[in-house]
């Protein structure tokens, strides 16, 4: 155990909810140190959520517990997991959050022993009365077999996958942070794979093309649309002192395609 | 003492206000563990904060300190509270905002020794010169008659009652949180005590009939005006996989019935 | 060392950078404590953050570390520095953000030894891969002449300066907060300097006469224009009860002159 559970929800930071939660763990494992990653994933984006979780857990010392919690089947009979994967513990409701994160190694259990639960859950509120008890129990060290039964078909988000024909890498924008930078579904070992060391690439978006891959932002020439491999081994399109989304008129979908330069 | 003190106030993230107080917190005792409940309580909404109190304190271990700051009158004579109500303290200013915590059997104490609190105190920032000391001094153990002088008459809010008359219970729409979900002034209680444990409930809001009490939000059909007792005991109005709010076009005030089916 | 790490950056809390971070300095130094400023200062806004180091380091116990990130060099060769000041340490890039916190004792190293940073330095994110490990060894005191080099050239910001003519003191609006009040570059200290003790003075903002300076915001009429002297030492000027951004239609770069009452 790394002593650590951090947190990702769509609760917000108006309402008291995640500070509820951090009760209830502190309650049951008063040293345990909490993080937030963010509770601000846009009402029930479970995708978001999981990016969240799969460019954030690898940062974390190894045993700690990454609870996530984005739930629009709250109350229903979606079961709720935990899972070992990678050396780090993840609990959250089955409903695809953990695509990410989950391998052909991972350990993975339904949670269904009520004495790790609080002792009312409501129908409302399982962040605080199932995933809050739960993660402080495994950060105190409860193994998940006592927790749970080992379950095999999680269920899985449908994430776009890059394809790959004669010699063209082709992928999408999946995402848009605050500054208007845009991250793809091509990650750096998907070029290191599929292009030699040293060829030059030409990056398009919505067929226009763009400068880079850079090293980063700095090296682009101001308010153009260029590209880099940004600090999660992610294909990032951006603007160099400027917002790519609006600059380029980019959104959630748009195609993105790599060739080798001749 | 839990060790644990809860922090809610209207000063929002931007500025660095919560830090500092924590600075001041930890600076007085540094084995304190802090969580946030809510810093973006409306501008000066008394009620908000008040309610976020009574949702949270519960969950939290006795022992623990809830410091609360929403303080429109900073700085002119009302005073400073130190209040234990079952098992729990609160800090804060004596404006209402301890109106759903306090009960018969709670000690209440104005502040009134300057030891408690910072060297100079401001006529601005009582949240770091007097509520977040004296909030670590109580969490180091120190007892409150030391800190102040023992009150009756705390100032109390104008929460809007319930009414019941001829087998109708009648109450209203007193918060709306971010995903539209509204809660009212009727509690889990309120209907124990007005219905026999049997009775099927007609749901009336605004006039208009509403599906429900559920038992959790699923079960409701998506996108219809439907309620439920929520996590803190509440009857709340809500749209499932939808906005209330909006799509059911209701606001703070607006009148909530309840009437057995027969 | 006080054991407390600040931070200070315009990520914002949607993303999970700042929970990386974090992530980062506790698996370093596990016993750290971590107190959060703001992470929404305007993007590459510097002047809003070192203002922010200088209303809130004061308040930490001597031997806190402050993490500043603005970056919007991170990635080019603009040096990373680790500063000790007035008894606090300061790492952030050299880019001016240190500027309110310097002074002519403070000992300032460019940050040199890779050992101090993450194995991989990425071009993008300098807050985990620098700042964030730097902060972790320098909290568990590892000397700053051992992290770099010293220099005596860092970067600074050319804040605005208050003038003084014939016994009229001028400055100007450099910051609005959420309320609406607006916080000047004239501090208490240069009113002690340039009038007597007991003089009367008239503040004028845009040309217009307000009320004030008053020692608290009850003292002002409700919903007028009006000043004091605010916790953090500033000439503030607000309306009691009302936005004074809103109501006097005020801007950063308004002029703002006192002069005293014959």
């Amino acid at each position: 155990m790394s002593g650590l559970i951090s947190l990702t929800t769509d609760f917000g930071t108006i309402d008291p909810f995640v500070g509820i939660m951090k009760a209830v763990i502190l309650g049951i494992s008063p040293k345990t140190r909490i993080v937030d990653l963010s509770h601000e994933i846009e009402a029930q984006n479970i995708l978001q959520a999981a990016r969240v979780l799969s460019a954030s857990a690898q940062w974390f010392p190894k045993g700690s517990v990454h609870l996530a919690v984005v739930d629009p089947g709250v109350g229903s009979n979606r079961r709720a997991l935990a899972v070992k994967s990678d050396g780090h513990f993840f609990v959250a409701p089955d409903n695809g959050i953990l695509s990410t994160v989950l391998n052909e190694k991972s350990k993975i259990y339904a949670l269904d022993k009520p004495k790790y639960f609080m002792k009312n859950v409501s129908g409302t509120f399982h962040g605080r009365d199932v995933f809050a008890p739960v993660s402080a129990w495994i950060a105190k060290g409860t193994p998940l077999p006592m927790m749970g039964t080992q379950i095999y078909d999680p269920i899985l988000l449908d994430i776009p996958k890059i394809k790959t024909d004669k010699g063209q890498l082709t992928g999408e924008v999946i995402a848009i942070d605050r500054f208007g930078n845009l991250a793809t579904n091509i990650l750096q070992n998907d070029i290191v794979k599929n292009f030699p060391p040293s060829s030059e690439l030409i990056v398009r978006i919505g067929g226009k093309k763009i400068a880079g891959p850079f090293s980063c932002y700095n090296e682009a020439r101001p308010n153009t649309g260029a590209c880099l491999i940004n600090s999660t081994s992610v294909l990032e399109i951006f603007c160099n002192r400027g917002n790519a989304e609006k600059k380029l008129k980019l959104k959630v979908g748009t195609t993105v395609t790599l060739t080798e330069k001749h």
